[in-house]
């Protein structure tokens, strides 16, 4: 499954009843469709997407296991050509978020949610190794996947890279003692990256962080899920803007 | 499936696989055992868990749905009438955290593992309305509930005055506007709450609180998953007393 498609009664009919608008277009296959088809159409059409019949010639050229349904997303998933747009927006105070290797689609749509909820500009992640934004995270991520880009990208050191040369501080967190989280200034634009929870970054990305950060812990050996660490640490982010700034962003 | 035993080979194995310890005694149907049934009994003694042999007459008594498997767990599941032991216990700087209304046994494990990471001496729920510390829960707290008690109390506003008795401080937290977390002074004995994802703090629980408190938000309507808002609270907890004290729990 790819970021832009869903497919399947299943995984259409989970996005269609936990999503409240209307940015994607159904296709059915044409001929008659049984009542779990018709159920997702009445849904489609009660959220107001576009419905197109199609026929299996048709659909295959997408994916050969769509069972007669396929969901086209035009929520703001982006290509790596727009990283650069994102990243020269105007802002002293933007928050990227890099998961690098989070494979389970249920963490990757808590952290999205988060990274929407306090603001940040954009989720990225490498294409190999990392959970796509499926219906399951798309759910998860319960509408930020619509407000934060979720963007995969080929190559994440070049990606780094860039952020770096537009003038964002990488900060890499890590769960072997190093610096506390609280004691880092974290004001000015800040990639935040996270590794996978087995792994913890990766050598090539540990080497690319110009800071190293750990959030203090009473037991070490347990860390945290890695959704509740990436929360616990754009938190403490924008903590410190807040208390910068002195506003509040309540 | 109660908190106390784990039965059924999947949730069986699951477990066995995913914890490195011995507080738990498996119990085996007598006559011939399958390969799964074998490789269970083999992971068990790799443990060192205590074996034993039943019928299926004593083991239905447990639970009809065993398939020949039950494993007892003695891990720090606690009755009610020990949480005024822990209350007890002598310490300035106590955390509970109180989830009234959690349900997926995901986030229940990923909030006890928060909790065990950040120090917490108990996580509290009401026995109805709460997920119970399933394989799944156990799994997502990663050990976690090993070290920090996951306690079911039969009436949740009962307990709550009896840690106000013991001068604990109660702070709700609330997505609705109200103080922003990080300007209470959260140092001293604390109980947590939080709510259901979708409801929130009931109405009895959010009038037992001493203070209402809110996660400072950029995109209000999305919120937290729940187990990243107990994450972000007990963390900026350990900040303030880390901050209060001059001591590094690191």
């Amino acid at each position: 499954m790819t970021a832009d498609f869903i497919h399947g009664i299943n995984a259409v009919k989970t996005y269609l009843f936990s999503v409240n608008q209307s940015s994607s277009c159904l296709i059915l296959k044409s001929g008659k469709r049984g009542p779990r088809l018709r159920e997702i159409e009445e849904q489609a059409r009660k959220l107001g997407c576009s419905i197109k019949i199609s026929d299996k010639v048709q659909m295959d050229k997408v994916t050969s296991n769509h069972q007669g349904v396929i969901l086209q997303i035009t929520s703001r998933v982006l290509k790596e050509k727009s990283l650069s747009n994102l990243i020269d927006e105007p802002g002293n105070n933007k928050l990227v978020l890099i998961l690098d290797g989070v494979t389970d689609p249920r963490n990757l749509g808590a952290c999205i949610r988060s990274a929407a909820t306090l603001g940040a500009t954009a989720v990225l992640a490498p294409k190999s190794n990392s959970a796509p934004l499926t219906a399951v995270a798309y759910k998860s991520a319960s509408g930020g996947a619509d407000i934060t880009p979720y963007v995969q990208v080929p190559n994440l050191a070049r990606s780094i890279n860039l952020l770096k040369e537009a003038g964002f501080w990488i900060v890499g967190t890590v769960l072997e003692s190093s610096t506390s989280l609280s004691r880092l200034d974290l004001t000015g634009n800040i990639v935040l990256v996270l590794g996978s929870e087995d792994k913890g970054l990766r050598r090539i990305t540990k080497d690319a962080c110009d800071f190293l950060a750990t959030i203090p812990m009473v037991e070490h050996a347990l860390g945290f899920n890695v959704s509740v660490a990436a929360g616990i640490c754009m938190y403490e982010i924008q903590r410190q803007r807040e208390l910068a700034t002195g506003e509040s962003i309540l």
